[in-house]
């Protein structure tokens, strides 16, 4: 009988997301594949990128949160940017309301558990969800490929590891309010140079209201933009302007050009905000 | 009962393939991919690629032009590069004799409409297929996403908007033809630096004849190449050549080098070919 | 009736990979997944790397052996590194233990058919198994992507072409070893500019005795580090470091740097260890 794609008696295959600094050009990634698929070959494997600057565990924890949260209920997110490999860094099982997430031990969940202040968070113990040998240079592969591949097969959480309430945060930092100012900083830098603030739609709204919104000041490294922008190419080309972006962050961006080079900004670099 | 994968009664899962300028180093694709699984888990997502050059609409539709024909039919094809995001520029759907194609209505179906003329134009415009907020800055995600996944889910194209006539398309150039000399140009540089020309086999064969075409001169910047080889190691090494491509094209190459550096060639370079 | 992921009346979808120098920038990769999927829609093809360096089949040949070996039995692994493109040299068909390869017969394959004596090596010659129309630039798309398509449907690799005994292998080099002293190579560098070298764990335990390990000097162009450390994180930072990796090879790497970079390393360059 035919068995349409769309009904309801078909299970779609389980997701298993990767998020790494292993880069295209070595093949951690693919080996992570094989481990996955030699335990799940029905598992669908997307991922959400290897490129994130090697070590770099705050722009990893910023990306992982941006994309992860886009994918149906129940798939499962193996992150790993992993300067601790091999040493006492606990690997953890993290289950929010919707999802599974795998990483080390490190502060790459840091978005994802201030966002979700109720999951459960476990420690990667049970070792027979491992690889059969587990080296001390490459838990992507030996630790949470396989793990990841075994919770895809419905085996139960709480069957991978002890529970724990201490993991590894880094300070999400909140930008600062002070009389219809707010003052944040740069989070990230994307392909195209624009520059990802921390600062939120909502909280221009409640610091500084809707209607004024539109006349803000925009500071960063003392150059100025007046007003936002409603997208990148109603702004004038080659000059440094603001709009709140597809993640309802505030975003700095150059119309035709990068808006990093324009000023020289850095992840980190403070922007201000208030009423022109 | 086992379900053999080429069995007749085994419906394979629908394929969206993707092609922007977004690179891999940022969650963009991911997040389009993420968007998709929520909507129909079982299709099977394919990157064409990703490296683009940004905001580079003519790069992007040759090689979504040169990749996508060879899928299965039925395929559909979203593309995304897209400077003009949020402004007046309309969201595409267009229907040709094998696939879907979605893509932002500013020249990047150019060489699609060429080679389909009675490919149905529609504009985007039902908003039951995108995502509950659209955004102004990344309709990859909130728009052409969403919507390739409804129709993977077999929607009929009608209900998506309105037929146009009048999507945007650049110039597909033609080479010159005159008395025996073909002048063409420049189309694509590949990984390789490959020069990959705009002047195809059969228009050879028509302007120059088959029994002449091994006896050509091909002149690019001041340089020329005597006759056509049959593959890059039939050309003495380090030295410009010339051969009919993959596609069917007139290609430049260096054995064991690049032709880009060598001749400091550039897409749109003019390639000049005639009998020697 | 529901169909579980894991129940045993599933077949899981054929897995074939894929390990090319096309770059991503590209459509050559995506041409390929479309020739496959127009044969086997079915088919699960998963990227090992497209970023060997271009026309360099060492390499491509030490990331096809490090990474293949992690997928599940019956996979197909195709590699193309293919500088002869279009030239007198065979494609291949590689039948192991466990896994089909399908490559150019250019040494491609040397770390394969080095553990696998027993292989069973075909030419590929059945053209009813290739596109209908091969060129002469393209074989990843035109023969091996529709060969092992064809091959995920089951046809018997008998159909594929004659077995032949003379495959094309480069020299495997093996360390060398003399009283309590090894000498190898730089067999590879990884996206973190850690240096791999040749030789394996097993040998240094045969030749130097595992309770002396702990205690060797690792010399690599005048640099000289003392003992292994357990993993990355063990090591003071910024200084040259050895370790057994997890494909059980000696490497070299430095703890918050790059090896490569440290001592100005490159492939092929001498490693030597002796006792302290």
């Amino acid at each position: 009988m035919a068995r349409s794609p769309d009904s309801p008696e078909s299970v779609p295959p389980p997701i298993i997301t990767l998020l790494t600094d292993f880069g295209a050009a070595d093949v951690f990634v693919g080996s992570m594949k094989g481990v996955i698929l030699a335990i799940n070959p029905h598992a669908q494997i997307i991922d959400l990128t290897h490129d994130i600057p090697a070590h770099n565990i705050r722009a990893g924890a910023y990306l992982l949160h941006s994309a992860s949260r886009h994918f149906p209920p129940d798939t499962i997110h193996v992150a790993v940017v992993d300067p601790g490999v091999g040493s006492e860094r606990r690997p953890l099982l993290v289950t929010t309301r919707s999802y599974r997430f795998l990483a080390p031990d490190n502060g790459l969940l840091s978005y994802i558990l201030a966002s979700e202040p109720k999951a459960e968070v476990r420690e990667l113990t049970a070792k027979q969800y491992f690889l059969g040998t587990v080296g001390s240079t490459f838990h992507g592969r030996d630790l949470f490929a396989p793990a990841a591949a075994w919770l895809s097969l419905d085996e139960p959480t709480d069957a991978f590891g002890p529970k724990i309430d201490n993991p590894v945060r880094f300070e999400v930092r909140q930008p600062q309010v002070d009389e219809g100012r707010v003052v944040g900083e740069v989070l990230h830098i994307d392909r195209f140079g624009n520059l990802i603030t921390n600062i939120s739609h909502t909280l221009l709204r409640e610091a500084i209201g809707t209607a004024e919104l539109l006349k803000v000041r925009v500071r960063i490294k003392n150059t100025d933009v007046q007003g936002l922008r409603r997208f990148y190419a109603d702004a004038p080309p080659k000059t440094l302007a603001a709009l709140i972006n597809s993640d309802n962050l505030l975003e700095l961006f150059c119309n035709q050009g990068r808006a990093d080079k324009l000023v020289n900004a850095t992840i980190g670099d403070q922007v201000e905000v208030k009423v022109a």
